[in-house]
């Protein structure tokens, strides 16, 4: 088990590199009887697909995912599911003249150091590309949490690109499909357009940062002491490629906080349930889910495939400089946004059904 | 397996609540033949213990570990390790107050939601007594690390208390056991604990920074797509109670970076290896340690322990006000610190044995 | 995770060598709010209990267990539950001069030759000792089963000693603790006596075959494919010291059966229930629980630890001979029985669980 | 995790159903750099496909297997491995008439029961087309011990057909690839094929019993005290469809044994190497390996698929008969071999790796 695989005892594990074949995944206890086709699947994947706008790699991949099994007559049978993507657009010719260097700021170096060897094309299973069968994963984690946590809602917004940031007063969701940025700030869209336009133009990258809410998460979730919901979630959004922090709630910002000003403090609504009147806890306490919103950021880095030559070696270490000319991202975090959707969806169904293993 | 375990194939599990006789664990996967005693474990716990100056909780505990198994005549037999501590002031009459209300901040409400019932003596499970066999476990994990990867040193230094941070360019490894704070900026010091002063006479609480540094650590350490060794990172110290945040390297910082500025250049060094010119990644590439630093921030929140009344409710339903009277940390990050450096060390001691297993 | 533990969602990790201060355990995944005290584990230990009477080992262990986290105010909160016994009776003399030899038909060789070291103090991890650990898991275990699926019955017999076997024709369970042996024919039993004690006075021992039967297990646990629960049964009995032979139903003599002769058919019963007409699959197909009787039996050799020399060699490489003097059973299959019900009682919770978890 | 995977440090995965699009399988945890390709799979499939000769079901499947990842340039590359073989003749009409009936001794009626539905067509997952993927798991395996611990051979042998048991004098390993039935004894063939026939032109089944050695397999490997190498081999073996027993070295005939006549005495042979006089242990003491030859046998019950009808029930709850009309193996333990020999084969090869892992 070497780190193909992510949860427990909702689990899926994956295999499939940049320019091989297909890329596919397993997904390992799903409940049965729960409708689903490629249809529910395939939205969420055309959401991730690059190649949609000029501000994403021109890779064109059609990512039409199949279902091998685990479903029938339109129903999942409570056996693992499989799925596959072929890959159709991968143009490994362009990678040939990185086979023999290392490109600073990728795994290429590591990948050589680890296991002796690496496929060089496209980075190999250290692509990006991978992130599609989290996506996928993510959509049938997405069918469980509607069959057995209804009203959960998982959305993710990009709140910073490079040194700009959305202002938060101004937060609307449905701009956020509105815009090639997944930006919940209309009046941030066209600096930002602007600013990406000059970093793609000059062959250079930006970061960004991802908030994550999920809505409707029921009370419970979260499995102490080392299993905790937030420390899942953690190594959830921290595996996604570029992914360099993750915080709940307030986050580094808690830390310049008194415990006054942290506490969410507690009242019982007109509802009969418990309210919280605020959220710096980020919906997650002691490792369990509060049923508030819980609320996630990541700071995604800015691809290291620039045009800029950046000092580098080649595997006969001399000492070369390297600049990349292949399609690439002028801002990965764009497409993290799904990504990290679909992460915290299946992360979300692996506690459901270890909560429902334990507490019924 | 409901969450009390850590690690695949080096792994721990713990028991123990804040108020029982005992907490203790199981280690499972240690190499054979390696000199271990007590002696290896208490000075890490005595680092840990609280009630050893005014800045944290009064609480005292001796701590004294006991080896129960899986060690004959002074060296590991490859067979699992029980570590057992028993409790000694527990003095649970502290807590008989809060036994029908929830602490907002605290896992007291969440718990009781989750479970259906909660042991309240001190928080229970969710206690930070737990982190004890963190860090024991942790002392075992050096163990290893020392005869399979010897050179790794492993520190951790708080670099933010409340609002103040240290001068980075002040930073002193030799300061950081001089003072009461791990703070590596002797200057800062003076400061600190007159703020921490305040806090604590106030009956407040104030978060922090804590910063961790893995050195010689070797190349090739990290089992991507899932279990990345920033991942796995991620998982253990947001696991740590009242961690907010995790980020690696540039962390936060890399999301505003442009790709040229945040790509780690290679050069060779005259000792015929790689060297980075800089270290944004953190050490980490493609979730693959590079040889370089590891580094590491998290975040912590205040305790919401604290003398100031806060809304909250009580177990018939009613809205009631809490104060906690009880011993109490001021400042959490504190102890926080060893906890982060035996996380650190069991998840490095991990990924060490995972890739030995599959790389040889 | 060198082997310690055992389970899925209900999981049990076991420390604790033959002559260590302690032996003990951490069981993960029990479910909260069912009420448990020492009282509920301390009868199964007894019943395990070695120097009862001549028939086993003389060796003298208090045995008592003490519940040190997990459980408050008299019942489960969820949380991992820490067990320990403590060793009263070493005798670790009685081992010195087996130090430097190797005793032939135990561990002692293969433990030097996989750690390069051993605990040579009465097998240390390989001892029997270590069952005491799954017998008091085991009652956690039925803890489980009774508040979740009221009327499960697990019971183990022997039907077998050494070439003698009962007429199951004869099976009576109120006999089986009527007599030292667990047999639930007491016709068999007055033989069987004066066969174990012509045994044991010869210094010698004996094996035998041990038969479980689970009534009233619902239909529907087991785990296809790979954890099928006879899968996961096969491996639970097979990890039981001197175990040989595991098989389910009517095992090695379905290998002679026709199809016509091994199928079990099915009616519907009055009470609006399927019925099978026999039961030569033994309560399990396709790896599922089918609502019969999950009959199960398996093989113990005969300890080897006897008085007549036999050819071995010492750690110096001479060729030696070896012969047992301290205390042991001459027919470890009795002690094997509370064993094996322990580890049909953990096995049944943990798929209990993890059918809870899937299906509702 | 719902049982669709297999091992801990050398894990596969795998999904599909006898009458779906396609099977597959993930292999995570494959040491880099070991050459592989399709052939070194295919012949092993070829070796278990059906439809080679009168004595198995006339299904025809090419069983073609295609690497979809983890290999580059014809080595491993340390990352997953994705292997997927397309169903080719799924007949799915064979299998209309039992859609509202359930076959005695079939898994239908479980699958229903658990899952509350199931994919009938030729028994869903339960059906054995999912053994091809444990071969294929198994090749990949058998590279992997290849080239870390050279000179293993696994082989596997019928030596019982029905209530004709070989002579194990005349064992050959020459000829149990001379004959459909991997038998060894070359005088029993004939008998076999004769009684087989009957069997066959009655539209009846019967049950055998398989032999599987590993030779050559290093000291040392198994993980004790609940992984130990014969329970992980007699979990291994019991998931695999129809197995109903498995016993090690002298197994159930162990329970009839003294202590003297079982134990395995040592001597130290001309090599400097210890050597057994016996195998009684069948290679395993403690749960690890000794060096000696690995022996494992285990009962293969018959197809319940038979022509004479035999009473079951229908969805409606209807009392019926049931026959079976459709393809189907007289005797499934004959296929059963190549697929016992590569549960062998990633069995070994997991405890390989994980003994690496702790061990070095």
């Amino acid at each position: 088990m070497s780190g193909n695989g992510f949860g427990h005892t909702f689990r899926f594990t994956t295999f499939g590199e940049s320019h091989g074949p297909a890329i596919g995944c397993v997904i390992d206890g799903v409940p049965p009887r729960l409708p689903l086709t490629e249809a529910d699947i395939q939205p969420w994947l055309d959401a991730r697909k690059p190649g949609q706008n000029r501000f994403t790699t021109q890779r064109q991949e059609a990512d039409v995912v199949k279902i091998l099994s685990g479903v029938f007559e339109g129903v999942t049978t409570g056996t693992s599911i499989g799925l596959l993507i072929e890959n159709t657009d991968q143009r490994s010719k362009d990678y040939g003249d990185i086979k023999d260097t290392y490109r600073p700021g990728h795994a290429d170096w590591v990948y050589e150091q680890k296991y002796g060897m690496r496929d060089y094309r496209g980075g190999g299973r250290s692509s990006a590309r991978e992130t599609a069968m989290r996506v996928a994963a993510g959509a049938v984690a997405r069918v469980v949490l509607d069959a057995l946590a209804p009203g959960i809602v998982i959305r993710g917004a990009m709140v910073q690109m490079g040194p700009h940031a959305i202002d938060p007063g101004r937060w609307d969701w449905d701009q956020r499909t509105a815009n090639p940025f997944w930006c919940p700030d209309g009046k941030a869209v066209t600096g930002w357009a602007e600013f990406l336009d000059g970093v793609r133009k000059s062959g250079s990258s930006t970061g960004g940062v991802v908030e994550l809410v999920a809505s409707g998460v029921p009370v419970g979730l979260g499995a102490p002491v080392y299993d905790k919901l937030d420390a899942d979630l953690a190594k959830a959004m921290m595996s996604i490629n570029a992914v360099k922090g993750v915080e709940i709630g307030a986050g580094f910002l808690a830390a310049q906080l008194s415990g006054e000003d942290n506490a969410d403090e507690m009242r019982m609504g007109n509802d009969g349930r418990v309210h919280f009147l605020s959220n710096n806890a980020g919906g997650i306490l002691g490792g369990i889910s509060t049923g508030q919103d819980i609320v996630l950021r990541m700071a995604v880095k800015p691809t290291s495939s620039i045009l800029t030559p950046k000092k580098s070696i080649d595997r006969a270490g001399n000492e070369i400089e390297v600049s990349t000319k292949g399609r690439h991202d002028p801002c990965v975090a764009i497409r993290a946004v799904p990504v990290a959707e679909a992460m915290m969806a299946v992360t979300l169904a692996d506690h459901l059904l270890r909560h429902r293993a334990q507490c019924g």
